[in-house]
Protein backbone atom coordinates (compact mmCIF):
# COMPACT_ATOMS: atom_id res chain seq x y z
CA UNK A 1 0.00 0.00 0.00
CA UNK A 2 1.46 3.29 -0.79
CA UNK A 3 1.81 5.61 2.30
CA UNK A 4 1.41 9.73 2.06
CA UNK A 5 4.87 10.65 2.58
CA UNK A 6 4.92 13.66 5.20
CA UNK A 7 7.44 16.99 3.83
CA UNK A 8 8.72 17.73 6.78
CA UNK A 9 11.06 15.20 9.50
CA UNK A 10 11.35 16.17 12.60
CA UNK A 11 13.63 13.82 15.03
CA UNK A 12 13.63 13.31 18.25
CA UNK A 13 17.23 13.79 19.63
CA UNK A 14 18.23 11.95 22.87
CA UNK A 15 18.47 8.17 22.22
CA UNK A 16 17.40 8.82 18.53
CA UNK A 17 19.81 10.64 16.92
CA UNK A 18 22.68 10.66 19.95
CA UNK A 19 24.01 7.71 22.33
CA UNK A 20 23.67 9.63 24.83
CA UNK A 21 24.56 6.68 27.30
CA UNK A 22 27.44 5.58 25.92
CA UNK A 23 28.88 9.36 25.53
CA UNK A 24 28.50 10.58 29.12
CA UNK A 25 29.99 7.07 30.22
CA UNK A 26 33.21 7.39 27.58
CA UNK A 27 33.59 11.15 28.33
CA UNK A 28 33.80 11.00 32.42
CA UNK A 29 36.48 7.87 31.99
CA UNK A 30 37.92 10.22 30.31
CA UNK A 31 37.78 13.22 32.70
CA UNK A 32 38.51 10.48 35.54
CA UNK A 33 41.43 9.61 33.96
CA UNK A 34 42.70 13.45 33.29
CA UNK A 35 41.61 14.24 36.71
CA UNK A 36 42.88 11.39 38.89
CA UNK A 37 38.69 11.02 39.83
CA UNK A 38 36.80 7.94 40.73
CA UNK A 39 33.20 8.63 39.41
CA UNK A 40 31.44 5.66 38.83
CA UNK A 41 29.61 7.33 35.00
CA UNK A 42 27.45 4.55 34.56
CA UNK A 43 25.25 4.89 37.54
CA UNK A 44 25.88 8.60 37.24
CA UNK A 45 24.55 8.29 34.12
CA UNK A 46 21.39 6.21 34.47
CA UNK A 47 20.67 7.93 37.42
CA UNK A 48 20.51 11.40 36.07
CA UNK A 49 18.41 10.06 32.87
CA UNK A 50 16.52 8.20 35.34
CA UNK A 51 15.99 11.89 37.33
CA UNK A 52 15.17 13.77 33.47
CA UNK A 53 11.09 12.89 33.27
CA UNK A 54 10.11 13.39 37.20
CA UNK A 55 11.96 16.56 36.53
CA UNK A 56 10.15 17.92 33.87
CA UNK A 57 6.91 16.77 35.25
CA UNK A 58 7.66 19.25 38.13
CA UNK A 59 7.42 21.90 35.10
CA UNK A 60 4.84 20.62 33.31
CA UNK A 61 2.26 19.96 36.31
CA UNK A 62 3.45 24.02 37.59
CA UNK A 63 5.56 22.69 40.68
CA UNK A 64 8.22 24.93 38.82
CA UNK A 65 8.41 27.80 36.88
CA UNK A 66 9.54 27.27 33.22
CA UNK A 67 13.06 25.87 33.81
CA UNK A 68 15.32 24.61 30.57
CA UNK A 69 17.00 21.52 30.06
CA UNK A 70 20.30 22.37 31.22
CA UNK A 71 19.22 23.78 34.13
CA UNK A 72 17.46 20.65 35.12
CA UNK A 73 20.56 18.92 34.35
CA UNK A 74 22.65 20.82 36.76
CA UNK A 75 19.50 20.82 39.57
CA UNK A 76 19.55 16.53 39.10
CA UNK A 77 23.72 16.98 38.83
CA UNK A 78 24.46 18.47 42.25
CA UNK A 79 21.83 16.43 43.98
CA UNK A 80 23.02 12.98 42.76
CA UNK A 81 26.86 13.60 41.87
CA UNK A 82 27.57 13.04 45.66
CA UNK A 83 26.55 9.43 45.93
CA UNK A 84 28.52 8.49 42.85
CA UNK A 85 31.83 10.33 43.63
CA UNK A 86 34.11 6.69 44.99
CA UNK A 87 37.31 7.83 46.39
CA UNK A 88 37.27 11.56 44.32
CA UNK A 89 37.49 14.41 47.04
CA UNK A 90 34.06 16.34 47.06
CA UNK A 91 36.11 19.40 47.35
CA UNK A 92 37.67 18.46 43.57
CA UNK A 93 34.46 19.24 42.18
CA UNK A 94 33.63 23.08 42.32
CA UNK A 95 31.34 25.34 39.91
CA UNK A 96 33.56 25.22 36.78
CA UNK A 97 33.66 21.54 36.73
CA UNK A 98 30.00 20.79 37.73
CA UNK A 99 29.32 23.67 34.46
CA UNK A 100 31.96 21.23 32.32
CA UNK A 101 29.83 17.74 33.64
CA UNK A 102 26.74 18.84 33.06
CA UNK A 103 27.63 20.40 29.36
CA UNK A 104 28.76 16.64 28.92
CA UNK A 105 24.78 16.52 26.97
CA UNK A 106 26.18 19.43 24.53
CA UNK A 107 28.51 16.74 23.19
CA UNK A 108 27.38 13.56 22.29
CA UNK A 109 27.96 11.29 19.53
CA UNK A 110 25.59 9.96 16.85
CA UNK A 111 24.76 6.88 16.26
CA UNK A 112 26.51 5.49 13.03
CA UNK A 113 23.78 5.88 10.73
CA UNK A 114 21.92 8.79 12.01
CA UNK A 115 24.51 12.01 9.85
CA UNK A 116 24.82 9.60 6.61
CA UNK A 117 21.06 9.01 7.36
CA UNK A 118 20.35 12.57 7.80
CA UNK A 119 22.16 14.24 5.17
CA UNK A 120 20.30 11.96 2.79
CA UNK A 121 16.74 12.76 4.45
CA UNK A 122 17.94 16.34 3.89
CA UNK A 123 18.33 16.47 -0.02
CA UNK A 124 14.37 15.99 -0.18
CA UNK A 125 12.44 17.02 2.91
CA UNK A 126 12.59 19.64 6.04
CA UNK A 127 14.78 18.58 9.29
CA UNK A 128 14.94 19.71 12.36
CA UNK A 129 15.23 18.58 16.16
CA UNK A 130 12.00 18.07 18.17
CA UNK A 131 13.33 17.54 21.39
CA UNK A 132 13.21 18.89 24.81
CA UNK A 133 16.75 19.92 24.48
CA UNK A 134 16.98 23.79 25.45
CA UNK A 135 18.05 25.87 21.94
CA UNK A 136 21.99 26.49 23.06
CA UNK A 137 22.20 22.27 24.09
CA UNK A 138 20.87 21.51 20.81
CA UNK A 139 23.08 24.30 18.79
CA UNK A 140 25.96 22.90 20.47
CA UNK A 141 25.41 19.13 19.91
CA UNK A 142 24.78 19.76 16.14
CA UNK A 143 27.78 21.44 15.67
CA UNK A 144 29.84 18.55 17.74
CA UNK A 145 28.10 15.74 16.06
CA UNK A 146 27.88 17.03 12.61
CA UNK A 147 23.95 16.83 12.85
CA UNK A 148 22.77 18.86 9.99
CA UNK A 149 19.60 20.44 10.94
CA UNK A 150 17.70 22.87 8.42
CA UNK A 151 16.53 24.10 12.23
CA UNK A 152 15.87 23.76 15.72
CA UNK A 153 12.88 22.58 17.18
CA UNK A 154 12.83 22.45 21.03
CA UNK A 155 10.01 22.79 23.62
CA UNK A 156 12.13 25.95 24.71
CA UNK A 157 11.02 28.06 22.14
CA UNK A 158 7.27 26.91 23.21
CA UNK A 159 7.82 26.81 27.01
CA UNK A 160 6.30 23.02 27.01
CA UNK A 161 7.76 20.12 27.20
CA UNK A 162 7.07 16.53 24.97
CA UNK A 163 4.24 14.91 25.63
CA UNK A 164 2.56 18.09 25.61
CA UNK A 165 0.54 18.62 22.29
CA UNK A 166 1.78 21.87 22.08
CA UNK A 167 5.75 21.06 21.55
CA UNK A 168 4.59 18.70 18.82
CA UNK A 169 2.45 21.05 17.12
CA UNK A 170 4.95 24.46 17.02
CA UNK A 171 6.49 22.26 14.07
CA UNK A 172 3.76 21.85 11.72
CA UNK A 173 2.87 25.56 12.91
CA UNK A 174 5.97 27.30 12.27
CA UNK A 175 6.53 25.21 9.25
CA UNK A 176 3.06 26.72 7.40
CA UNK A 177 1.87 22.55 7.15
CA UNK A 178 -0.68 20.43 8.44
CA UNK A 179 0.25 18.52 11.26
CA UNK A 180 -0.29 15.20 8.97
CA UNK A 181 2.83 16.87 6.79
CA UNK A 182 4.89 16.51 9.57
CA UNK A 183 6.00 13.17 10.85
CA UNK A 184 8.21 12.47 14.14
CA UNK A 185 11.15 9.66 14.28
CA UNK A 186 11.64 8.51 17.67
CA UNK A 187 13.22 5.88 19.71
CA UNK A 188 10.53 6.09 21.89
CA UNK A 189 7.07 4.62 21.76
CA UNK A 190 5.15 6.85 24.31
CA UNK A 191 7.00 10.27 22.54
CA UNK A 192 5.36 8.63 19.21
CA UNK A 193 1.88 8.42 20.67
CA UNK A 194 2.10 12.21 21.51
CA UNK A 195 3.05 12.88 18.14
CA UNK A 196 0.17 10.97 16.84
CA UNK A 197 -2.36 12.37 19.30
CA UNK A 198 -1.08 15.61 18.06
CA UNK A 199 -2.19 14.81 14.73
CA UNK A 200 1.97 14.08 12.91
CA UNK A 201 2.94 11.10 11.11
CA UNK A 202 4.93 8.91 13.08
CA UNK A 203 7.97 6.48 12.61
CA UNK A 204 9.66 4.32 14.53
CA UNK A 205 13.40 3.73 14.69
CA UNK A 206 14.55 1.20 17.60
CA UNK A 207 18.02 1.79 19.50
CA UNK A 208 18.23 -1.61 21.43
CA UNK A 209 21.52 -0.24 23.01
CA UNK A 210 20.14 2.79 23.98
CA UNK A 211 20.34 2.10 27.80
CA UNK A 212 22.98 -0.51 27.53
CA UNK A 213 23.62 -3.92 26.58
CA UNK A 214 22.51 -5.06 29.80
CA UNK A 215 18.80 -3.60 29.31
CA UNK A 216 18.46 -5.17 25.92
CA UNK A 217 20.34 -8.60 26.95
CA UNK A 218 17.12 -8.57 29.73
CA UNK A 219 14.58 -7.80 26.78
CA UNK A 220 13.57 -4.73 28.56
CA UNK A 221 13.93 -2.81 25.89
CA UNK A 222 11.00 -2.72 23.63
CA UNK A 223 12.27 -2.99 20.10
CA UNK A 224 9.07 -4.46 18.10
CA UNK A 225 7.46 -2.41 15.80
CA UNK A 226 4.14 -1.43 15.55
CA UNK A 227 1.36 -1.23 13.07
CA UNK A 228 -0.05 2.14 14.81
CA UNK A 229 3.10 4.00 13.29
CA UNK A 230 3.47 5.19 9.89
CA UNK A 231 6.93 3.81 9.13
CA UNK A 232 9.12 1.39 11.37
CA UNK A 233 12.64 0.95 10.60
CA UNK A 234 16.08 -0.19 11.20
CA UNK A 235 18.02 2.89 11.22
CA UNK A 236 17.79 6.16 9.51
CA UNK A 237 19.45 5.03 5.91
CA UNK A 238 16.28 2.67 5.97
CA UNK A 239 13.83 5.51 6.51
CA UNK A 240 15.85 7.65 3.64
CA UNK A 241 15.57 4.71 1.72
CA UNK A 242 11.53 4.06 1.91
CA UNK A 243 11.02 7.95 1.30
CA UNK A 244 13.21 7.51 -2.05
CA UNK A 245 15.89 10.07 -0.87
CA UNK B 1 44.53 46.69 17.22
CA UNK B 2 43.19 43.37 17.66
CA UNK B 3 39.49 43.45 18.20
CA UNK B 4 37.41 40.48 20.22
CA UNK B 5 35.49 38.21 18.14
CA UNK B 6 32.14 36.51 18.48
CA UNK B 7 31.46 33.38 19.28
CA UNK B 8 27.99 33.64 17.40
CA UNK B 9 27.33 35.18 14.23
CA UNK B 10 23.24 35.95 13.24
CA UNK B 11 22.86 37.38 9.61
CA UNK B 12 19.88 39.86 8.40
CA UNK B 13 18.66 38.03 5.65
CA UNK B 14 16.61 40.02 2.92
CA UNK B 15 19.49 42.50 1.30
CA UNK B 16 22.61 41.07 3.17
CA UNK B 17 22.14 37.59 2.37
CA UNK B 18 19.48 37.41 -0.45
CA UNK B 19 19.24 39.71 -3.61
CA UNK B 20 15.50 39.79 -2.70
CA UNK B 21 14.82 42.77 -5.39
CA UNK B 22 16.44 41.13 -8.55
CA UNK B 23 14.93 37.54 -7.90
CA UNK B 24 11.51 39.03 -7.83
CA UNK B 25 12.03 41.19 -10.85
CA UNK B 26 13.53 37.75 -12.53
CA UNK B 27 10.84 35.71 -11.30
CA UNK B 28 8.36 37.99 -11.79
CA UNK B 29 8.96 37.75 -15.34
CA UNK B 30 9.21 34.49 -15.82
CA UNK B 31 5.84 33.76 -14.66
CA UNK B 32 5.06 36.58 -17.34
CA UNK B 33 6.23 34.97 -20.22
CA UNK B 34 4.82 31.21 -19.13
CA UNK B 35 1.07 32.94 -18.60
CA UNK B 36 1.44 35.99 -21.20
CA UNK B 37 0.88 38.20 -17.97
CA UNK B 38 2.13 41.92 -18.14
CA UNK B 39 2.99 42.53 -14.77
CA UNK B 40 5.39 45.73 -14.46
CA UNK B 41 7.77 43.62 -11.97
CA UNK B 42 10.64 46.38 -11.03
CA UNK B 43 7.27 48.64 -9.95
CA UNK B 44 5.86 45.91 -8.13
CA UNK B 45 9.22 44.54 -5.98
CA UNK B 46 9.93 48.45 -5.49
CA UNK B 47 6.40 49.35 -3.99
CA UNK B 48 6.06 45.94 -2.13
CA UNK B 49 9.37 46.13 -0.02
CA UNK B 50 8.28 50.09 0.48
CA UNK B 51 5.35 48.37 2.60
CA UNK B 52 7.54 46.35 4.46
CA UNK B 53 8.13 49.11 6.93
CA UNK B 54 4.88 50.57 7.61
CA UNK B 55 3.35 47.37 7.90
CA UNK B 56 5.55 46.17 10.92
CA UNK B 57 5.16 48.72 12.75
CA UNK B 58 1.03 48.98 12.59
CA UNK B 59 2.20 45.42 14.19
CA UNK B 60 5.10 47.23 16.45
CA UNK B 61 2.43 49.74 17.58
CA UNK B 62 -0.06 47.67 18.17
CA UNK B 63 -2.51 48.57 15.72
CA UNK B 64 -2.22 44.81 14.18
CA UNK B 65 -2.01 42.32 16.20
CA UNK B 66 1.19 39.73 15.92
CA UNK B 67 0.86 39.17 11.88
CA UNK B 68 3.57 37.38 10.52
CA UNK B 69 5.92 38.71 7.27
CA UNK B 70 3.82 36.13 5.48
CA UNK B 71 0.76 37.80 5.74
CA UNK B 72 2.08 40.82 5.99
CA UNK B 73 3.28 40.23 2.40
CA UNK B 74 -0.07 39.16 1.19
CA UNK B 75 -1.78 42.29 2.82
CA UNK B 76 0.48 44.44 0.73
CA UNK B 77 0.63 42.38 -2.27
CA UNK B 78 -3.53 42.57 -2.35
CA UNK B 79 -3.65 46.17 -2.23
CA UNK B 80 -1.15 46.90 -4.65
CA UNK B 81 -1.39 44.32 -7.24
CA UNK B 82 -4.12 45.87 -9.43
CA UNK B 83 -1.91 49.21 -9.95
CA UNK B 84 1.08 46.83 -11.67
CA UNK B 85 -1.25 44.49 -13.74
CA UNK B 86 -0.43 45.87 -17.36
CA UNK B 87 -2.48 44.58 -19.80
CA UNK B 88 -2.75 41.29 -17.38
CA UNK B 89 -6.48 40.47 -16.50
CA UNK B 90 -7.50 41.08 -13.23
CA UNK B 91 -9.35 37.15 -13.59
CA UNK B 92 -6.08 35.58 -14.56
CA UNK B 93 -4.92 35.82 -10.79
CA UNK B 94 -6.36 34.20 -8.25
CA UNK B 95 -6.17 33.01 -4.69
CA UNK B 96 -3.09 29.98 -5.88
CA UNK B 97 -1.30 32.69 -8.00
CA UNK B 98 -1.87 35.20 -5.30
CA UNK B 99 -0.08 32.14 -3.10
CA UNK B 100 2.55 32.05 -5.67
CA UNK B 101 3.57 35.42 -6.20
CA UNK B 102 3.82 35.88 -1.89
CA UNK B 103 6.40 33.00 -1.64
CA UNK B 104 8.59 34.26 -4.10
CA UNK B 105 10.23 35.53 -1.04
CA UNK B 106 10.87 32.11 -0.03
CA UNK B 107 12.73 31.43 -2.69
CA UNK B 108 15.66 33.86 -3.08
CA UNK B 109 18.62 33.74 -4.61
CA UNK B 110 21.63 34.11 -2.42
CA UNK B 111 24.67 37.04 -3.66
CA UNK B 112 27.68 35.24 -5.03
CA UNK B 113 29.94 35.48 -2.12
CA UNK B 114 27.05 34.38 0.26
CA UNK B 115 26.93 30.53 0.21
CA UNK B 116 30.60 30.02 0.43
CA UNK B 117 31.41 32.69 2.88
CA UNK B 118 28.79 31.04 5.61
CA UNK B 119 30.17 27.82 4.79
CA UNK B 120 33.90 29.31 5.56
CA UNK B 121 32.34 31.13 8.79
CA UNK B 122 29.94 28.02 9.90
CA UNK B 123 33.41 26.10 10.37
CA UNK B 124 34.00 28.57 13.65
CA UNK B 125 30.67 29.90 14.44
CA UNK B 126 27.21 29.10 14.82
CA UNK B 127 25.63 30.80 12.28
CA UNK B 128 21.84 32.06 12.43
CA UNK B 129 19.43 34.20 10.32
CA UNK B 130 18.11 37.16 12.56
CA UNK B 131 15.19 37.92 10.23
CA UNK B 132 11.87 39.72 10.46
CA UNK B 133 10.94 36.82 7.95
CA UNK B 134 8.76 33.84 9.30
CA UNK B 135 10.36 30.64 10.40
CA UNK B 136 8.48 29.14 7.31
CA UNK B 137 10.07 31.50 4.79
CA UNK B 138 13.40 31.62 5.89
CA UNK B 139 13.86 27.94 6.33
CA UNK B 140 12.12 27.41 2.54
CA UNK B 141 14.75 30.07 1.20
CA UNK B 142 17.35 28.27 3.23
CA UNK B 143 16.75 25.05 1.50
CA UNK B 144 16.40 26.76 -1.62
CA UNK B 145 19.03 28.84 -1.88
CA UNK B 146 21.66 26.47 -0.53
CA UNK B 147 22.14 28.59 3.10
CA UNK B 148 23.73 26.32 5.53
CA UNK B 149 22.20 28.16 8.90
CA UNK B 150 23.03 26.10 11.78
CA UNK B 151 20.08 27.48 13.48
CA UNK B 152 16.48 29.87 12.50
CA UNK B 153 16.06 32.96 14.73
CA UNK B 154 13.30 34.93 13.81
CA UNK B 155 10.90 37.71 14.36
CA UNK B 156 7.86 35.19 14.98
CA UNK B 157 10.10 33.50 17.98
CA UNK B 158 9.47 36.05 19.93
CA UNK B 159 6.89 37.89 18.32
CA UNK B 160 8.61 41.37 18.19
CA UNK B 161 10.34 42.70 14.61
CA UNK B 162 13.60 44.57 14.69
CA UNK B 163 14.78 47.08 15.69
CA UNK B 164 12.76 46.37 18.64
CA UNK B 165 15.31 45.35 21.09
CA UNK B 166 13.57 41.63 22.24
CA UNK B 167 14.31 40.28 18.69
CA UNK B 168 18.34 40.95 18.87
CA UNK B 169 18.15 39.55 22.51
CA UNK B 170 16.64 36.55 21.85
CA UNK B 171 19.82 35.20 19.78
CA UNK B 172 22.27 35.57 23.13
CA UNK B 173 19.38 34.36 25.28
CA UNK B 174 18.65 31.00 23.45
CA UNK B 175 22.28 30.55 22.38
CA UNK B 176 23.35 30.82 26.09
CA UNK B 177 25.78 33.63 25.49
CA UNK B 178 26.23 37.04 26.74
CA UNK B 179 25.23 39.78 24.10
CA UNK B 180 28.52 41.07 23.11
CA UNK B 181 29.43 37.17 22.19
CA UNK B 182 27.14 37.56 19.52
CA UNK B 183 27.08 39.90 16.13
CA UNK B 184 24.77 40.87 14.09
CA UNK B 185 25.91 40.96 10.31
CA UNK B 186 23.61 43.22 8.45
CA UNK B 187 23.99 45.78 5.29
CA UNK B 188 21.65 48.20 6.85
CA UNK B 189 22.83 50.54 9.28
CA UNK B 190 19.84 50.69 11.30
CA UNK B 191 19.94 47.30 11.91
CA UNK B 192 23.14 47.20 13.17
CA UNK B 193 22.33 50.44 15.30
CA UNK B 194 19.13 48.23 16.51
CA UNK B 195 21.59 45.63 17.52
CA UNK B 196 24.45 47.96 19.31
CA UNK B 197 21.61 49.42 21.51
CA UNK B 198 21.27 45.94 22.36
CA UNK B 199 24.65 44.90 23.45
CA UNK B 200 25.56 43.01 20.48
CA UNK B 201 28.79 43.36 18.17
CA UNK B 202 27.98 44.86 14.71
CA UNK B 203 29.45 43.97 11.14
CA UNK B 204 28.30 46.46 7.95
CA UNK B 205 28.48 44.40 5.22
CA UNK B 206 27.53 47.10 1.66
CA UNK B 207 25.19 45.16 -0.76
CA UNK B 208 24.95 48.32 -3.23
CA UNK B 209 22.88 46.39 -5.58
CA UNK B 210 19.94 45.88 -3.28
CA UNK B 211 18.07 48.10 -4.41
CA UNK B 212 18.87 48.45 -8.35
CA UNK B 213 21.79 49.72 -10.37
CA UNK B 214 19.85 53.01 -10.53
CA UNK B 215 19.72 54.09 -6.92
CA UNK B 216 23.39 52.85 -6.36
CA UNK B 217 24.12 54.97 -9.45
CA UNK B 218 22.56 58.38 -8.31
CA UNK B 219 24.49 57.90 -4.97
CA UNK B 220 21.51 56.95 -3.08
CA UNK B 221 22.81 53.51 -1.36
CA UNK B 222 24.77 54.48 1.57
CA UNK B 223 27.47 51.98 1.50
CA UNK B 224 29.98 53.69 3.75
CA UNK B 225 32.35 52.21 6.41
CA UNK B 226 31.44 53.31 9.76
CA UNK B 227 33.76 53.71 13.15
CA UNK B 228 31.14 52.83 15.10
CA UNK B 229 30.48 49.24 13.60
CA UNK B 230 32.90 46.41 15.34
CA UNK B 231 33.96 45.15 11.57
CA UNK B 232 33.21 46.58 8.35
CA UNK B 233 33.82 44.17 5.08
CA UNK B 234 32.93 44.20 1.18
CA UNK B 235 31.60 40.79 1.66
CA UNK B 236 31.40 37.56 3.48
CA UNK B 237 34.63 36.09 2.34
CA UNK B 238 36.37 39.19 3.72
CA UNK B 239 34.60 38.48 7.25
CA UNK B 240 35.57 35.03 6.99
CA UNK B 241 39.10 36.07 6.33
CA UNK B 242 38.83 38.82 9.24
CA UNK B 243 37.61 36.27 12.31
CA UNK B 244 40.21 33.43 10.67
CA UNK B 245 38.16 31.06 9.46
Amino acid sequence: MARAHPEALVFDVFGTCVDWRGSIIRAGRSLNAARGWSIDWVGLADAWRAAYQPNMQKVRSGELPWTCLDDLHMMALKSLLPGYLGATPRRAIGAAELRLINTMWHRLAPWPDAVRGLKRLKTRHVIATMSNGNVALLTNMAKFAGLPWDLVFSAEWVRHYKPDRETYLSAPRYLGLKPAQVMLVAAHKDDLDGAKRAGLMTCFVPRPLEFGRAVRDAGRYDGGYEKRFDFNVRDFGELAGALGC
